[in-house]
Order: structure tokens, then sequence, then C-alpha cells
């Protein structure tokens, strides 16, 4: 493992929020940031170049997805998936076992790995946790995630101890194999590592989300997710999770509330203590016709926007309403084109970015509770503003 | 009619290629010159901050498809085409008449015009020639056409001998009621006029080719379209129609060979006098997955690309030629991501935009003949290059 990668700056006096840095091989990131969803080596509808002028510090792909296709031949013979995607800043990539619990078909748990199948050819594979890190080696990945098993919602409590355990003992499979590559080989061609996250489990068991924490804190990463949440449970179960698990994290690392989510929820969660978000939301929500904007979100399609000649969001100053109209982005998405999922998934991705961007500053200047006071009046929001 | 808005700057000596400036209410644009095809008021995956990227200096938009979707009240309200799709250089709009043959269900041709069902909701609508006119005058236009009776092709002499006499009285119906229009009021902000444009037809009749030609150039226009091409037919005889129709038009008015073509049709059509062209080619075969370049057309699914980590073209100077490879670009298409069909319709319009401005400095520089026959050579065109 490298030296600490994370600094703290500042916390907020008043919530739990916290402004701090990141740095990886491609590059610092300023927390609490998000992080574009690019499934298959593209965030849905954006080029790179899109999401520089977005000012995006950093993007997530997906192992399983980039596994799948194009295979590991191409990122190999690109030099990884910096180069392949033609994106020089930082890149996360997931364990992929999220997929391969809600995609892959007939997967088959062992405690080597999870065997499955290719949803899209069903050619059959396997990932362990050594292969897992090894195929993101190979991605150059400067944030990797474990092999986890993710329980789902409702889970037994059998089960979800089964899957702790088991994520548990993954984790440090996960982390030995990383540490013999690393004193094996230099990996990154800075001579910088790296750096490897470690995943909370445990379902909606308060118990077993803090014995999984324990456990994963005791094997040490450079960070620390929260995972299996945002999986169908209600908000508030969510939020409790993070609730359950927050004061076991060590403040000197960076927490990831992973798949979280819609903008409300991202205010509520950094003053909750979270570091760092991933969704797919503002890119599946625009190519549906949503716009999130500082006063909620939009459905496009809704006849009162026929001749509407306002931007998107009034408050926003992305190239998209500085330029189109509702009325006109209305018209796009009523004909199908691909113009009209493009504008609206570059104005909420560009929404997203600028709102942690904001978070930052409002923690910066001391400001951060009356920040989400009025973010959550304005965007209408129905989660109640926490009092600290 | 406004004076004449042409201005003939160069004649080729050794082929009938031609360099000139047609003048519009927007502003002025080179000739020859590709107009990519914006159907519902966007050129498919691009936005018009891409066009401008691309120094495109016209679109065509449809009037049938405009007037179908949004409708004339929403583009009434957004004061005319330009403002509703934020363009501000040239738009051609087409007559709606070629839409109505080949999409619109259960049409029935009168005298007065042509009655449709619209192949969105099937409600019945009525488009005569002084219509047509007027729904232009809405959209703001800076080149109008007329209502024609585009023939199919084959068709029976007879029915082409009646669609090109409909076609010239509606033509002079057009121009009378556009006439009185510009008298009634200043039909455009800097009181300039909006063009409009003559279309030839004719079926494949060399005789009634002729005759559409007199009647049409007869009753005077500010450019001469051939309509009823790129129908079906064979392409020797869609470039045997140019030559038939070509020496009739004047020499100080535009030409414009509709719905043409591939790179190497263009490149041998203003060898043979034509100044204007619009396709929908480069996007409808980027989103398919073709790449046009100068060395001939790529298909980029080809499994020989899995590993090329070239450009599209290497002789292209676009964004995407510069930041990503076809392997990339590939794997998008592969997975069918919307990037990818935006990527390649970029690099698609980009590359007609750039031969025509090719094609603009060989005239200039007098080298037309060679550069034709050096570029139909390299894309390894099954035209043989014209003997002049």
């Amino acid at each position: 493992m490298s030296p600490l990668p994370f600094e703290l700056k500042k916390t907020d006096p008043r919530s739990k929020a916290r402004r701090g840095v990141l740095k990886t091989i491609h590059g610092e990131i300023q927390t609490p940031f998000f992080m574009p969803v690019g499934t298959n080596a593209t965030v849905k509808t954006l080029g790179c170049e899109d999401l520089i002028q977005i000012e995006s510090e950093i993007v997530l792909s997906n192992t399983y997805h980039l596994f799948i296709r194009p295979g590991m031949d191409v990122i190999k013979n690109a030099e990884g998936l910096h180069s392949f995607m033609s994106w020089d800043r930082p890149i996360l990539t997931d364990s992929g076992g999220y997929q391969v619990f809600s995609l892959a078909k007939r997967r088959k748990i062992k405690e080597e790995g999870v065997e499955f199948q290719s949803h899209v050819d069903g050619l059959t594979h396997l990932f362990t946790p050594e292969r897992v890190i090894a195929i993101q080696e190979i991605l150059g990945s400067d944030i990797m995630m474990p092999l986890d098993e993710c329980s789902p919602y409702p889970c037994e409590r059998k089960e979800a101890e089964i899957a702790l355990k088991r994520t548990t003992r993954w984790a440090k499979r996960a982390k030995d194999f990383f540490l013999e590559e690393c004193s094996k080989k230099n990996l990154s061609p800075n001579g910088k590592c790296q750096l490897l996250f470690g995943i909370v489990q445990g379902a909606a068991y308060e118990d077993l989300r803090r014995q999984s924490a324990a456990e994963i804190i005791n094997i040490g990463f450079d960070g620390y997710a929260i995972g299996g949440v945002s999986v169908g449970e209600p908000v508030e179960l969510m939020f409790e999770t993070l609730e359950w698990v927050e004061p076991f994290l060590p403040k000197d690392h960076p927490r990831y509330f992973m798949g979280i989510g819609m903008p409300d929820q991202m205010v509520e969660a950094v003053g909750m203590g979270v570091d760092m978000f991933d969704t797919c939301i503002p890119t599946r929500y625009g190519r549906n016709g949503a716009a999130f904007t500082s006063m909620g979100r939009l459905t496009i399609r809704n006849a009162n926007y026929t001749l509407d000649k306002k931007p998107l969001d009034e408050n926003c100053s992305c190239f998209v309403c500085q330029k189109y109209t509702r009325s006109y982005i209305r018209h796009l998405s009523n004909t199908n084109e691909i113009l009209g999922a493009r504008l609206l998934s570059y104005h909420n991705v560009y929404f997203y970015v600028q709102l942690l961007k904001r978070i930052r500053s409002a923690i910066e200047e001391g400001r951060f509770v009356e920040f989400q006071k009025e973010f959550l009046s304005k965007y209408g929001s129905e989660i109640p503003p926490k009092k600290y």
C-alpha cells in the first residue's frame, strides 16, 4: 500500500462534512466529489472532451462490462483504459461484483470466486479476488475495488452474514495479491501505486455492518466504501446504514457511498461524512427526458414546456443552458433525437459535478449547513435537513 | 425576387466546375458547398456548436417534418427556425414534397395541392404551393423550395409528364404567392428577401427533363435544383440526367443537385457544373458504423479494426481523428453506445464539409481536374474520372 493518499483539509464544525484531497497516479481529486459513470468506457452520450469541459476530475468505469467487451486483449493493446478511452484524469473501476450479481446469468458462488455466464455471449468466466485485481491492473485504474458479495434487499440475516464473511476473506486475498504484485513490479509509469479500497457489506443489519466495517478496516485499505446500498431499500434505511458505519471509518481515509444517488441525497450524505459518490442517474434520467435543476427535477416531455423559451435551469452556466431552450429540447426528446439525450445528459452531469463543487466551497467557507438547508428547500427535497 | 444573390467568381477552364458566392439573409456561402441534413431541426447526434466547429456554412432542414413536429406554433413562438435550433447561419428548407410522397400515408394529389396523413399521428393535412411558401416564411429559411411532384423510379412516361406539368404550375403559383407576400411586407429583419429556388423534374426522360428546365427557368428563380434524382435509379442515369439538364441552366444562378450523394459522386458532379449538395448519408452511415475517409469507406465493426490504434482517417484533422482510435470507436459501435454514433457522424459530416472546402481551393487554384483524379483514385471510386 502506498503512503496515505488522502489529506483531510477541513472538517465542518457543525456537521460531519469534510473537505480533502485524494492523490492518485493521474492527479489529485478534490473531495467530496462525484464520479460520472462510464460503464462501457464512455459516460453515455458524452466524450472525454465533454467531461473535461464539465470539469469532472474523475470517471468511474465497470470492470465487468470492460472484461466482457472489448475484453482485456483490446485494453492491453491500448496500454490501459486511460489511453483506450482517451482520458488522462483519474479513473475508479468497480470490482465487477455488483454486475455479476445483477446482470450475469447462472452465477455460482464458491469460496474460490464467482463463476458466471456473460450476459452478452453466454460464455462462462470465473472472477476470483485475485483475478479482479489483475484485471484492474491491466485497466490501470487509479482506484481499484476488491471483489465483494453484494447482498440484495431484502436479505435473510443468515445469508447476509455469509456474504459479509466471504467479502472479508476475499478482501484479504485481494490485498495480499495486490501487495505481492506491487513488490514484484512497478505497477505505474511514474512508480506510484494504484489505490485499493475496501468495501463494507452487512446488508440491513446494524451489527453486521459494524462487524464488516471492523474487519475491512482491520485489513487496511486506501479508502472505504459502503456497498450494498441503493439496492432497492427505503431511502431512510440507506441513510441509517450510513449512520451505523460512519463512526467506525477512520477519519484520515476517504469514504465512498457506492451508487448514491439523487442530488439531494448526495447533499445529505456529505453532511453525514461521505467524500465520494457515483451513480448513472444523471445520464440514465437524461436519456429518459429528465433534467436536474436547482429547482428540482423537470420532465421535459410535459406539455407545459412546449413553448417554454427558458433554459433547462436558469441558474446553470453549462453550454446547453446558454444555448438551447426547453421548447427545443422537448422537441428533440419527443422526436427521439439523439441530440436530446445528449444535451440532457450533458446538463445533468454538469449539474452533478458543479453541485459537488458548490458543496466543497460551502465547506471551505464554513457555510455547509446553510448551503444544505437552502439547496434542499429550493430543490423541493423530501429529505428533511438534518439536525446536527 | 431580390437582385441576383449569386456571384460566379471563377469557372474551371478544363471542366464545368464553378467557384462562387451565394448571398443570403444570414450571410454568404462559398460555392460549391455541402448541406448537412437536419431533418428534425438537428443534424442527427450533432448540436449547432458542433456544426460551427465543423465549419459548416449552412444546414438543410425538412419542412414536412417540422410542420408535423414541433408544428408551426412552436416555431412561430421561437420566432423562426434559426432561433429555435440556435443556429444563426443560413438554412435551406425543402418543400416537403419529397417527404409527402415517400413518408406520408394515403396521399391524394389534386390540382390544388397534395392531401396526406401525417406518418406520426395520422391527421390529415393539405400542402398547397402557397401554403408551403407560407410555412417556409414562418420557418424563416434563407433558401425556400417550392412544392413539387417528385416522380419515382421507374416511372411511366405519361405519369412523368403529368408530374412535370403540375410541378411547373405549382412553381408558378409558389412564385406568384411569394411575390405577393414580398410586396405585402418586409419578410426579413434586415429588409432582404428569402431566396426561392425552382425544381426541375421530368424523371428519366431526356426531353421531359429539358422541357421542365425550360419551363422552370422561364418562371425565373434565385437558383435551380435538379429534383427526382437519387430515388433508386442507377448511378449512371443520375449523372446522365445532370448532363441533360445542366446546359440549360443559367450560368449566373446556383445549381443544386438534390439528395446527392456519396463523396465521389459529389466530386464528379462538381466537375459537371453543380454548386450545391445535400444528403443524410454522412449521419445515417455514421449511425450504422461507417466512416468516410480519404481512402474510401470503412466499416468500423469489421474484426480487423479490433486492435487498430490508428484514427478513422489518418489525413483528417477533426477532433475525433485527433483523439480516438478505430479500436475504441469499434468498441463503442459494438456496444451500441450513442457516443459511437456521434463520433462517426461528427467525423463524416466534417469529412463532407472539408471535402467541399478542398474542392473550392482546387477550383480557385486551377487544379480541380487533378484534384478530382487524385481523390477518386485514392478513394477507390468506381466512377471513372470524366474526360473533359
